[in-house]
């Protein structure tokens, strides 16, 4: 597992020497994001083991107005990654870019501030096919893990965000990122046991 | 935020000249675990602020017998990080050694398996003090967060339980109570919506 988490142009500044010395059992120096994609995949595979067990129409259902739908808690948390992630890479979102606006065609505009969706907003975000959901949210956790693994650890300390007080660093941003789709992945085991009562 | 995190030896082993080469603004090389514990801080932040919300007895109630209540879900949290942390540590679980055993008196036993509760086993984890979760919580986030910081990169593959199929490293470990951690606090935030409606 540590052997597959380079990507950062450190390890190759490395003259041999030193990784012999600094690993003596023969390995490399991990992404200090590794560990953080390890944690979104258990996030990822949380989501899709519950979608699997619901049909189109349970997922979408709210089982209360405070509770999202599995479908919403899917959808916002690859649009989370997504537009986050997106904007790090300074790449446009996926979500346009990639013709997920299109396929979901939400009664919801683009910039919707999903964050913040009252219960009649969340309501509105609904799929007529699971595919949709499983793809566009493989699409954003694979968006992330590739940014992740190619990340420079030197960067992680930039200001990214100038909005806020104190200001948002790049590390910040990614952990924000990450604790939001596994603290959302949470609520879909909850969402669903409410809905079909397992 | 990059320079606290150190622990390492591995850094020591760098000559100056090494570490003015591959970080150039004068960093250094943070541990590969400095993003869970960023996250970790995440869940404990969540947790804090949902159970600030709240009586002891609305934290004491389950809204479903499928869904927890904030005490279970903060006692669960905190028990599985000072279990599982603990066994990686080699050292006897904070539960039994620091008195929270006691503190608790749960009607249950110290080894029951809270990761498959039954409702009516879950229901059992009351408190008659909020402070008793804020405080168990802490410690076993605290004595987390002392264990990542101080471990040594190339331990990451140690293979840690061999009950499993593949077996479990210590990677994978770290990486399975940090997200137990955020998923669930996750799930509080759910369970407080269900129980005082906000």
């Amino acid at each position: 597992m540590i052997s597959c988490c380079l990507g950062s142009v450190r390890v190759n500044l490395l003259v041999e020497r030193d990784i012999r010395t600094l690993y003596p059992k023969g390995g490399v120096m991990m992404n200090v994001t590794q560990l953080s994609s390890d944690t979104l995949k258990r996030a990822q595979e949380r989501f899709e083991e519950t979608l699997d067990q619901m049909s189109v129409d349970e997922a979408n259902t709210m089982p209360a107005a405070l509770i999202k739908s599995v479908t919403w808690l899917i959808w916002h948390t690859a649009r989370e990654l997504d537009y986050q992630i997106s904007e790090l890479n300074q790449t446009k979102p996926l979500w346009l870019s990639a013709g997920w606006s299109t396929k979901f065609a939400l009664d919801l505009p683009d910039d919707t501030e999903d964050w913040h969706h009252t219960p009649e907003e969340a309501a509105k975000v609904k799929v007529t096919e699971k595919v949709l959901l499983f793809e566009y949210l493989k699409a954003s956790v694979d968006l992330t893990n590739t940014y992740l693994a190619t990340l420079e650890e030197k960067s992680l300390s930039d200001v990214v965000d100038r909005n806020w007080t104190p200001v948002v660093t790049r590390q910040e941003r990614i952990v924000s990122a990450i604790d939001d789709a596994v603290m959302h992945s949470g609520q879909a085991v909850y969402t669903r046991r409410l809905v079909i009562g397992k």
